[in-house]
């Protein structure tokens, strides 16, 4: 296969270097590809043009498309949400894309843990409190038997959903049909949503940014939450009216969010992102492993190149017109 | 028996109330006790003067003694740590002191493993680049595989060392005789802390406070530590050298502290414990659940005097000698 992967240029922390791709290969048994590194405009032009498959960020490959890549048959994407190629009728026709679902799960299960054990210690108010230099002690319950409902079941929710249940919350998850999953305790159809919002202490947005998702937790939904409820968002910042949740948290019927993802990033200087009260925002890290990262995406890469060629199952095959 | 309860004057929250206790009592099987509730100076005095057994947090007893108690018997602590009852020779003598470790294990792991999760996702940096408005990824390893020292290995210490080995973390217990531990995956004894020190990305103070612990992270041994290791303190503000700490994090060679209890406390306005770089102070908060930390105790309790009367095992009989 001839195969271009194209990096960002600068990121010297998750560009893919060849010895990684060398290592991978090796541990696939993989040999004989023709592999082009680039990651400048021409680098992807000139690559792309003749390469059967594409590997790279969708932060690296957003707006590159439509493209002249006429023996394309495959985008290999070095992330897990695909929002960012959109509109998908601009890909080349005939190419699959497959993401790196599965790389993930490891540091959003941590975020989330972090992320709920801070919010239910009102830590946001401790911190803004030490900031005043006040001894203002806010003595919490444990997390243990409240009430956390994660949106998404898929590696980041049911990382999250994990964690959670870890420290004894009681889990919802939410997905698109109400299938039982073995990381929550209920499971509920994303269309009942509105029922378990009044309940939910705690809710973790952790799904796909799709045209069904897109500003999902609206203003409406954001005032069905319990009063002193709390948010964290490890999906993409579109999923929620970032507007609504600031002004909920200025009345503090929300007690405090826990956000990583944001529209736009990065926050510009001066958006009340930054300084809304007791909203703690931290800049796209949450479940990116430095160390782990291409090592794990490229193994799923090999995994789904040999399904490809065999006609094995290719879990990570993104459904275009589903959106994930 | 007659037993005093010595409540602190003011503190609607963990005050124990007259239902609490008959509660407790009635899940013991106990009848028949004479109970005085009292919150001021005086109350303490007419009650300590005929009572059999004295109830009180640490803090609401300490500098309390000697008084006339001539029958006492018993001084059941609302605390884990007695440090602030010495010095024990003016303590009635006879009375055996019990505390009430046990109850703080839940909360203790929570705001361990909230403590090492910010630590490792070096949060303190990340907060501080929001109070910036600046966007500064960075881009963490998961604590999986990370070496975490937690120094106590009793109610906190174990409950710490169970929250890091959740998450993968390799934790070394550290105690007074190296006896293994099932919560840690080694022991060492106290006297081999510094052969430890130079190889723990994370400390974790969760030992009782005793003239053998005080100021046991000194400023040679804080210097013993890794560059870019982190300190995270539960147990008492003593155990450690606050001023050294404070220079090591100013310097950069740790990269955060999460610390819960300092010398004094309340921290007096324009302390450097309120805004050095990377310290996140919370004000001696991260043990106590409100809605269980009184029937958990005076279980205890009532398990302890079943104990004392029959001559069984009293687990959390305080060794004076000890300290602990």
């Amino acid at each position: 296969m001839r195969i271009h992967i194209q990096n960002s240029p600068g990121d010297a922390l998750f560009a893919v270097s060849p010895q990684q791709w060398q290592e991978a290969a090796s541990r696939a048994g993989e040999s004989g590809h023709e592999v082009a590194f680039g990651a400048s405009d021409a680098d992807f032009a000139t690559g792309v043009a003749r390469a059967d498959i594409l590997i790279g960020a969708t932060s690296t490959l957003a707006g590159r498309f439509p493209c002249h890549a006429p023996d394309l048959k495959m985008i290999f994407c070095m992330s897990a949400g695909v929002d960012r190629l959109r509109p998908f009728d601009a890909l080349p026709a005939g190419a699959i894309v497959v993401n790196n679902s599965g790389v993930h799960g490891r540091k959003a299960g941590e975020y989330a843990a972090m992320a709920l054990l801070m919010l239910n210690a009102r830590l946001p108010a401790v911190l803004a409190a030490q900031r005043a230099q006040e001894w203002r002690p806010v003595y919490a319950p444990s997390l243990r038997g409240r009430r956390v409902t994660v949106i998404g079941t898929g590696d980041l929710g049911s990382a999250a959903g994990r964690a959670a249940a870890q420290f004894g919350a009681v889990v919802t998850g939410v997905r698109t049909r109400a299938v039982p999953h073995p990381d929550f305790h209920r499971v509920i159809a994303a269309d009942a949503l509105d029922s378990v919002l009044p309940e939910s202490e705690f809710v973790v947005l952790a799904c796909p940014l799709t045209e069904a998702t897109r500003n999902l937790l609206d203003r409406r939904r954001l005032s069905l939450l319990p009063a002193g409820a709390a948010v964290v968002n490890i999906g993409r910042g579109a999923l929620l009216d970032q507007e609504a949740l600031c002004d909920l948290l200025d009345s503090g019927h929300v007690s405090g969010a826990v956000l990583d993802v944001f529209v736009p990033e990065p926050i510009p200087t001066g958006h009340r992102l930054w300084t809304t009260k007791n909203l703690v925002a931290t800049p796209h890290v949450s479940v990116d492993d430095p160390l782990t990262y291409n090592p794990d995406s490229l193994d799923i890469f090999f995994r789904h190149l040999r399904a490809w060629r065999d006609g094995g199952e290719m879990p990570n095959l993104v459904d275009l017109g589903r959106g994930y």
